[in-house]
């Protein structure tokens, strides 16, 4: 991509929304240098145009100063992901793709996205989901996988701290300009998020947030990560948006459960029950959804194996029939197991050969499980 | 069938556990009357034979006194789910069909398990499972739908004190016989199950549990309702086995979920992660899944609709720059808006003809939620 190129993406960021399909489908159409000319002589309005004329992207020394950089498609450090946009489109909205994103921060976006997963959920969380935000980020940033979300209140902030804490690597992806920190109560998470990791947004420095920057930015942080999960959310949230951003774009979606009676459980229980999304309860089986193969797949749970699970029932009726104290005769074992004394003693036999009874003269006893030897 | 076959199956019940595939199959093969004379003879082993020879069912008189009857399949109370036992076989063990079941208590087998569920789960439940338990079986029985479950502490007898709370149907479908209450702190519950209900069980009566008749009845369980629910249960619970009866049985399965650190919730967890069940969190969605076409479906859940769902980007725009305490002129609302004048005037009169905003010459102002008027 020509500098001139680059220049006219940065300047189309600076007059229009992101996630505008009008103007991503112009820079499709003509090109970014025609589209901004065309935008400056009124092809997408004489509002546009006016911005055009009076806004210009911040200079090079500027961005150099406040540590903010801008890349485009085919950049190195461009992730790969943010390109599915252009197709992933709901039925009542296109997003479009981004034409380019601002950055801060001394993190490398394709290679911090490669692996990663978004972790959004309510602002208004429960110390139950903000607890399983954080330990589940925490699991996954251990993995060295990247916990993305949108720096906001509640589920946000606790899967960015979650992931701070286990010292792994997180990524802010933002409704306003990377040097605005929004809201202002997170401050402190967005300056270590610009000092040591990194934040995204598709608009231009200084730009403040509004709700329809927020749901493009939704769209953003499902197309950027390689899954979403949704800890906590109310049926009509930030975070059902992006859920359904991450369907469009392809990309597993993951709910949390919770206690049946909260109602910051009831989207994820929604989304779920509905099949949008696989329920996960810890990191290990986001990262199992998220791996590539061979990677993460976990053992089935099956819970602690006892010998006795793959007796034949005829088997397991007799070894039940065995005392653990006293030792009783076969013919004892035999009524109370209800088989017949010959089949019994069979049994008996097989039963002491798996290690599980033993018998002498005096009857036979049931081994403890805990001094059986292990069969193989 | 005949009474000398109704006798026979009663008498082979006396002599067999419940669930021997053995015995299901050779009724099958020469029928009830002739099973029983070759038990007798020795078909099934000596030791069958010898407890063929002494044991006999009880007569009729104590039968009538003790409140306890006998339903064989083609009664018109026989349910006929407990036939799909016959085909219902898991990799590990063949159930085989009840030859017949004992019944005690003044309700109807067939029409109690015509709308059906099972809500099962662990002993050693948690204050939140057994809460759950009740209140999803009082909401189903309220509905009509009858709760069936084991009669065992914990889940099973949250689940049937729901229901009986709820002034609904519940039937215990127990390991043991019908006259016999296990385990003795819910002998109260059985004492209402009896008297106001019913109890059912494979075995004759005075018949103790045994973990093979725990594991038959379990799929007795699974096999008469319409579908089945676990609360609680850990990975290796005889809820799991019940569910694994319910998926062969081809029944509906439905798990709910809990907080992801309770280990009382890690099975249904994994179930509902596998596909195995349908995660439910409240007795309406249950019906849902158990209940005939056109009977139980509920509405999408959508959450509170807001007039501005539907607004096309491009009018969400300006409303979102139109103020709500003061007044504002229209170019300024084009200025916050990012949209020519005259794209912004049009998109103005669309809000106002919604009833989103309204303007005078002092400028435009949204209107509150509260007043405006319903759009249809």
């Amino acid at each position: 991509m020509t500098a001139a190129d680059r220049r006219a993406r940065m300047a189309l960021t600076c007059v229009m929304d992101g996630g505008d399909p009008a103007v991503a489908e112009l820079v499709v159409q003509v090109g970014a240098e025609a589209a901004w000319a065309g935008v400056r002589e009124g092809a997408l309005g004489e509002q546009a145009a006016r911005r055009a004329a009076t806004l210009s992207p911040p200079e090079d020394e500027w961005l150099q100063h406040a540590g903010v950089r801008f890349v485009v498609p085919g950049d190195e450090e461009w992730a790969a992901g943010a390109d599915d946009l252009r197709f992933a489109n709901t039925i009542q909205r296109r997003g479009g793709e981004p034409l380019g994103l601002w950055l801060r921060g001394p993190g490398h976006l394709a290679g911090l996205m490669a692996r990663s997963v978004a972790v959004v959920g309510s602002r208004a969380a429960t110390a139950y989901g903000s607890g399983v935000a954080a330990d589940l980020a925490a699991e996954v940033a251990e993995a060295g996988v990247t916990v993305v979300s949108g720096g906001a209140f509640g589920i946000d902030a606790a899967a960015h701290r979650g992931a701070l804490a286990a010292g792994g690597r997180t990524v802010g992806v933002v409704a306003n300009g990377v040097d605005v920190g929004y809201p202002a109560g997170n401050t402190g998470l967005f300056e270590v998020l610009a000092r040591e990791h990194l934040i995204v947004s598709e608009l231009p420095p200084g730009a403040h947030p509004t709700r329809v920057r927020f749901l493009a930015r939704n769209r953003l942080i499902a197309a950027l990560s390689r899954g979403t999960v949704v800890v906590e959310a109310a049926l009509r949230s930030g975070a059902r948006n992006t859920a359904g951003w991450a369907l469009e774009c392809q990309r597993p979606l993951m709910a949390v459960p919770g206690p049946v009676y909260s109602a910051a459980s009831v989207a994820p229980h929604l989304m779920i029950r509905n099949g949008q999304a696989s329920l996960v309860t810890r990191g290990a089986e986001v990262l199992e959804l998220i791996a590539d193969a061979g990677e993460s797949l976990l053992p089935l749970a099956q819970g602690p194996r006892r010998v006795t699970d793959d007796l034949d029932p005829s088997l397991l009726s007799v070894f039940e029939a065995v005392p653990s104290r006293r030792r009783a005769m076969a013919g004892d074992i035999a009524l109370a197991a209800g088989v017949a004394v010959p089949r019994c003693l069979a049994a008996l036999a097989a039963l002491d050969d798996l290690g599980l009874v033993e018998g002498d003269e005096r009857g036979w006893l049931a081994v403890p499980a805990g001094h059986r030897v292990r069969v193989p």
